[in-house]
């Protein structure tokens, strides 16, 4: 299972102002903080200051590994600011991520190709969000398979299938569920993740639908979430959650999750 | 979904000292709270008296009946505690549960034949648990065909698949859930129902890891839990599933049980 810390994102009122006060050490504790609760990768995303992206997500790389030894997933949809990023990167990133969208597509697949990367297959196309399990299944095919002809290896695409709101359509749930079943079985050895949040949009207590979607979602066999790792009740319910799924042989992870306290809550 | 409560049960020290002392009362209070926390049926089981088993069950059925306007599950690997309970039974009543158990099987068949009762179907046999899908696909597949044959409706009958503890096997979590799928998916119209405390036997935090399980099997399509309604985390974490799960339209009930401050937890 990989987490992938959600914090810091511009669009977050403080990270914003962190990033125009170029405030390092704010953005240094809530990255600490991330890794010490359990993030593999730091998110950073300054998708919010267009002309300034670029530079903005570049400081963002250089502070958060001045203080944590993870590497970043650099999350944006702009090939120049995800370029800039890499100039400063140590290590092998996340890339935030790819899709089916021409221009992304295009510019973006030049830069992973024959890295070792690990990057996100976003499931959008120019034709907008998918609905349907086969219009997923559409476009992570196109995905996946551009992505392994330019050499990036299977162990390291992460689909992501993309959560959309039950508020919207009781059916976008299983949806979601039933496309990370059939994606892991069509590419075997290819990784799934997503974000979350939006599962619960427009309705009240997203956080609680949002911990419970995490369950269901690891037991159609998710491994990896970009989310809250400062969020106790997720992680203990991620780690409950592979527990369950039988992804945790003698419940190992879990009992450890047990004696560190991570239940207490 | 039906929830049905699982409190009055002899095998839990009050209730079981609440049954030796007659105490009306006690049973009738338990018997109060779970129906106004949403039980569907009450279950009652008397299982640990032996001797008295059959007057006792009976004694509950009235007691419980003169409280609460609710069916119970009669819990009971007896026919003869099953028929005691019925000559007592106001309305349609659960009978929890025939099995392929050749004894059980062939002295139930004929009092639960061509009746309106719910039946839960326990995949046992008298070759013991089953432990893959197949063995219990094949326990499923005798008990639903008999109880059609017999004019038990579809509608009518509860495959519990039964739930094994993850920590005897890593496995068993996954091979619940998956039977589940493939049981719905058999036999159109068939319901599924469990409970689910043996999944955690063996770890800490069990109440944790049984809401959680719940989620996961709720997201297989499961529509009935055999659990204590007084678990409000259970209760909320049901409710919230079946909205994930697609199985809430509008969100309805979820907003509903929102408003009604059941995700104040």
């Amino acid at each position: 299972m990989i987490v992938v810390g959600e914090l810091i994102n511009a669009s977050r009122k403080k990270i914003g102002q962190a990033i125009m006060d170029k405030d390092a050490e704010y953005i240094r504790s809530v990255a600490r903080s991330q890794y010490e609760a359990g993030a593999d990768y730091i998110d950073v995303n300054a998708g919010i200051f267009v002309e300034e992206e670029a530079d903005y997500i570049k400081w963002l790389v250089e502070v958060v590994q001045q203080e944590v030894d993870a590497p970043c997933s650099i999350d944006s949809p702009s090939p120049a600011a995800i370029e800039a990023a890499l100039t400063m990167h140590r290590g092998t990133p996340m890339i935030n991520s790819i899709s089916l969208e021409k221009e992304r597509y295009e510019t973006l697949m030049p830069i992973v190709a024959g890295t070792d990367f690990k990057v996100v297959a976003l499931c959008m196309s120019d034709e907008g969000m998918p609905e349907t399990v086969d219009d997923r299944l559409e476009i992570a095919d196109k995905l996946v398979n551009g992505l392994l002809r330019n050499n990036v290896d299977i162990d390291n695409i992460y689909v992501d299938p993309l959560v959309q709101p039950i508020s919207t359509n009781k059916d976008f749930g299983t949806g979601f569920l039933n496309s990370v079943e059939q994606i892991i079985k069509r590419f075997e050895g290819v990784h799934t993740m997503c974000g979350l949040s939006n599962i619960s949009f427009g309705l009240p207590n997203r956080q609680f639908l949002n911990q419970l979607f995490a369950v269901m979602a690891i037991s159609k066999g998710l491994d990896g979430l970009i989310i809250n790792p400062l969020d106790r009740r997720m992680m203990a319910n991620m780690i409950a959650a592979e527990a369950l799924a039988g992804r945790d042989q003698y419940c190992a992870n879990y009992l450890q999750g047990f004696r560190q306290g991570l239940f207490d809550i």
